[in-house]
């Protein structure tokens, strides 16, 4: 079966929430398995060793001050072990970010996701998925925002886990775990 | 007096009502200037002229296909003319763009702006906004869309220009102008 | 038979030795097409066709102003008639450019092409390279430039396309196109 | 007199010689200090108090996996202290990088300063260089890597900190911190 590892970093459980539809989504057609790097920016050593042998990774951290979360890119630096041996070579990658505003700079955590990626010699599979971007489109649709390199969520500022992200963008992160697990399973 | 250029291509119209609103702003603290690019991607060689000899040049461009249009990207390709001799060195820089959907690929469109002006030796301004990120935020509100490299705007696919940009995007613009103004005035 | 487009624009010769080295590796594994814009940034309509049936689509220009040629960017806005339809969806893509300098902002001009791909819901494959980083490291070496996100050339600016790209920017080329070719067999 | 912060972190060296060409060159034209960033991506509160207070603020860093190291990101994400009252706000921001790679993913670190930059307000200074781009162009030249957002350095994966960052790159450094403290003064 197709294995699909989501590693993740999560501030205060929005993007924790994110990632759990990115999961829901992959298990629809592959093994599923959550990562989440603490707040130290530390995985336990047996998951590292479990995302080397995955088929496909997908990263996700908030977007804070304009990138990812020192956290994930500490998770990042620490991957440069999986690098010298090119463990992820060939196996699919993909992002996802959250932030509290409607666009901000959550272009530039996903295009990090990217270059990370690349680093590795991953395949690249983004959303995949048109926007909904006309006069009464609101955060319920699907990608409201307009992913297209990975998928992006708004929570606000002042709302909790439990208000945010909202009904499109975990759909959004659903479409996109099932995404990566089908291209996955092509590429194994 | 400040002289502040606005060099900018708009293929519907909405782009042309941001600019507008930039203009505005710079107009409050300089002598500001609209220099439209045509559909063939061209500018008057009397255009091309002034803008070499402006304070600053603010950049403005719909993100089209996840980055400029093409006709903003003839502009910049033919100011290697000014990069020859570096006329825009030292000189202010900004930039906006407008799109569909809420986010999309519009930091890409600001950060390619910023490129351009990195390549002319300019100094770059962004809007110095804070973002307007809660959850009874919306688009009457200044940085809705929470730029900070530069002005963002969003027009739905089935919006007008008498329509859209709407209040918070074009006073963002409008603000951006000004800051722009102001920065110019201290570096002539 | 995989099928693989290589739609390119060079502007003195360079970029094109560049994308026959694409299409040279591409050609080892599947049939492979170059398809060159023109000084205009127009290409055939049946070439435009033909680009929307390919198995992988190979975006390649040289940097200039920071970024993809005009020609290449309008070609990029053209391809908004195969976005409506989503003609390019889980194909694969991969870029590549050329500039004078050693670094200069070519990474920004992958990153463009990724961002296009994208919008397409493309598959982004890299060159999947280690760098050759060391000190006797030199231009006949396989990706000096390291590029991950897409393959790097530098053609000096005083360089004939007979001269530049040289050896090693050359042959990183082919290893991109024969394993977009690779990856294209696996997706079909 | 103007007052220019130097913000860095340094794996094993190389960064840190290229901190101090900034820092030299900033000092012909004001006070300059270097505050480095310790293994833990910890500054003390007195460091992070005075960069608040500089009118210039250089951020540096190795590009890794990609990006600015985890260390320095680690700052930028504590810098949101200061962006909460926006004690940057309208200061000049420049940035620099080093990794063992010719061009490698440099553009991506330059290009996350600028927008943890523009998240604070500041005022963005490129190195205002034009490349040393021809055939003959080599390691003792200003600009041989063509960095025009930031100053870019390359540390070959075998050389110690005293071969690299080189001659030419070095220069490149100065000149940046130059730069900097002559459009802070400006600005101030």
């Amino acid at each position: 079966m197709t294995n699909v590892a989501i590693v993740y970093f999560s501030g205060y459980g929005h993007t924790a929430k994110q990632a759990e539809a990115v999961r829901a989504g992959a298990a629809k057609k592959a093994a599923a398995t959550l990562y989440a790097i603490d707040k130290e920016g530390n995985l336990p050593e047996s998951a590292m060793e479990a995302i080397s042998k995955a088929d496909a990774v997908i990263y996700g951290s908030p977007t804070y001050m304009g990138g990812p979360a020192w956290q994930f890119k500490k998770f990042a630096d620490a991957s440069s072990k999986l690098w010298f041996n090119q463990a992820l070579k060939n196996k699919v990658a993909a992002g996802f970010t959250n932030s509290a505003s409607t666009n901000g700079d959550k272009f530039a955590t996903i295009a990090y996701s990217w270059t990370l990626a690349q680093q590795h010699g991953q395949v690249w599979v983004g959303t995949g998925l048109l926007p909904a971007n006309r006069k009464d489109s609101n955060p319920d649709d699907v990608n409201w925002s307009a992913g297209f390199g990975g998928a992006l969520a708004i929570s606000p500022s002042d709302a909790s886990p439990e208000e945010a992200p909202r009904k499109g963008d975990l759909e959004t992160a659903r479409l996109l775990g099932e995404r990566v697990a089908e291209i996955a399973a092509k590429l194994v």
